[in-house]
């Protein structure tokens, strides 16, 4: 016999928010009792299909729901995606066509079912109802929601402030997410917590289209990144994706603060609430070791994307590298042909840092070594020849100037 | 040869703004030189097929523009009118079904017929675009204009502060109308001056989907009515509707101000600024008696919708019953069950005011009789018995109470 409070209290582990908790619990009752499935939807946008940690947060969500009922409706978002810009001048929205759309949909799809169980989850587009919509049907949404609310969204507020342009095409979008959950019939969504205007709206237009639901909410935290202050992002580089490889993936996750690494844990271990709150127990009074037990989730977050063995390799590696100080077996090569090359652009070259800004900032915290010598100079200029090209304990490349 | 300066001076008279009159005068002129026509756009809403004088303001100058070269595209906007609320909560849209438009669009024509003219006429549907848009056409179309620019619009702007609520699909009507102008390749549009923010959307959005004409803008001044203070409205009562009789037309012509009389003669007269300038000068030196002037304007109006012969009749009538003192021929008659009748009530159930507030009010200003007799009391009562009622010199009815 399932114990629903434990399973409750697991689902509770890590979220930013509920919206109708009952609601949710008692979908999982009804699966327990009557077999009956309920719908998760989770909506992504085919531009950009290389997840990183951040994005899993809510997938491990997903997955754990999964177990106790949940049918994934992993939407791709294709529709918006699809549409051109008549004036040619936007830049923010990049058209992509159907080809496009289903390769990326393949990379998702090879993604997420690392973390979601494929059986269990049913892949949708949204240009199946939204095409059908029509500009008459889409007035009709647009007429059930008004304008100051929708300026209600912080972003827009900000926006609207400080006079930076929102094309009204934007006011659309949210309802249009909110219509896939009429559309979906969907039981639940799940959402970043920046995500909760649109996660409502979806609430909202069930109720407004009499479809006989309202969709429960569930918000998780944005996961924070390698440097301990800002959300994981690709742009500020303080990533994991979820296609690194194993050895980037262990040493990084090895990376973090202990502090973090408690919220990674509960954030994107498979670990219960109960399990958890051993461990700390167990490091409170001394008879665990943090740094075994962050060896522990680097394992784990290894394995799932690249398997046990690779993720034992990759900590064997590790070890191998920074006990005996030891040069890691598999550097990433890179060739320039140059008489000279400056440091700085050296290291983004070699893909160790995302931008010259914070190659200077690691030259300056004395984190920078070329062929396993500190160096200070940001000036510095490689010549010709062979180099190893070292960031803090674990980045390193191989780099030619030819 | 046509004097081309005389007429853009005629093109002027009575109009609030133009828009890109240089390109307006080389319209006329590309006609008078080379035959070519150009093309007015006017849109009327099919939900509210009654016409009054204040809407032939724009019918009467773009009746000008036919003598010179212009084909009218009379549209129909039939396709917001056919869009359903999926709340089913908004009163203020009425949707209307294809038959009633179909019916709306035969009224209108009929009546635009008295004015327009119909072998320089084409009707449109902005259905014929409207519906082929979709979804993805009308997110496109919204992403072009931002909103900001939208809530600058005076009446969202009060709406804003105040908050009450404007719907989202407010924000798209606009933008739907200035597509009608790139769907027509329109190249002038006409309106009121109320229409200005949407009149030069149709030319922004010309623009933006590179039609390869920018489309002038004419605009007239919205009419005041028959009590000189307000804008010619039937829910205000003070407008002559197009169908009504002959001589309801003519006495109600008759009974605006000498001073508003100059502006019908500009915005309702087919006669050229110059001759009205000469009617003017005719009063000011005292060779013309203003009442023969309006009695000209009241002749001219009743014709265009009536005939010559109608309009002279109505005159007949006019004097017969003023000179003499006698009562009209054609009294309308109105009967009602009842043991008392309020005078008040009375009043608005034979149609001579639009409410029992206006009914009071023309009470105290002493200007209605019974059986030809002034009446100060409002708390007048009928009782059974036929009755002449009558408001200031020109309105009566027969009422019966039985």
């Amino acid at each position: 016999m399932i114990d629903i409070d434990l399973v409750m209290q697991d689902l509770k582990k890590g979220i930013a928010e509920i919206i109708d908790f009952q609601r949710i619990e008692g979908l999982i009752k009804d699966y327990y009792k009557n077999g009956k499935h309920f719908y998760i939807k989770a909506g992504f946008d085919p531009t950009a299909p290389d997840l990183h940690l951040g994005h899993t947060v809510v997938l491990n969500k997903m997955a754990f729901l999964q177990r106790h009922g949940g049918i994934v409706q992993f939407l791709i978002g294709d529709f918006t995606a699809k549409i051109g810009d008549p004036t040619g001048k936007s830049v923010t929205r990049k058209v992509l066509d159907d080809e496009t759309i289903a390769k990326n949909a393949k990379t998702y799809k090879e993604q997420v079912f690392k973390i979601l169980d494929e059986s269990k989850t049913e892949v949708m587009f949204n240009s199946a109802w939204l095409s059908k919509l029509g500009a008459d049907g889409l007035i009709a949404l647009s007429s059930t929601f008004n304008v100051a609310r929708m300026l209600e969204r912080d972003d827009f507020t900000k926006r609207y402030k400080n006079e930076t342009p929102i094309a009204i095409s934007e006011f659309l979008y949210p309802l249009l997410q909110g219509y896939d959950s009429v559309a979906m019939k969907c039981d639940i969504e799940m959402g970043g917590t920046d995500q909760k205007f649109n996660l409502l709206m979806g609430r909202t237009l069930q109720r407004t289209y009499n479809v006989g639901k309202e969709q429960g909410v569930i918000m998780m935290p944005l996961l924070v990144g390698l440097d301990g202050v800002n959300k994981m992002s690709k742009s500020l580089g303080n990533y994991i994706g979820v296609t690194d490889e194993p050895n980037d993936m262990f040493a990084k996750t090895l990376s973090v603060s202990d502090d973090l690494m408690w919220v990674w844990y509960e954030l994107l271990s498979d670990l219960t609430a109960l399990e958890i709150e051993e461990l700390k127990a167990g490091v409170a009074k001394g008879e665990l070791h943090p740094k075994k037990i962050k060896e522990n989730l680097a394992l784990e977050i290894t394995a799932r994307f690249h398997g046990n063995d690779a993720a034992k390799a990759a900590k064997d590696e590790f070890d191998r590298v920074h006990s005996k100080n030891e040069l890691p077996s598999d550097m990433s090569e890179f060739e320039i042909k140059a008489d000279e090359f400056w440091i700085v652009e050296a290291l983004s070259y070699c893909k160790l840092c995302a931008s010259n800004g914070e190659a200077r900032r690691h030259i300056k915290a004395n984190a920078v070594s070329v062929n396993q010598t500190k160096i200070g100079d940001e000036q510095l200029k490689l010549t010709k020849g062979e180099y190893i090209l070292q960031i803090g304990k674990r980045l390193y490349a191989k780099l030619k100037v030819i």
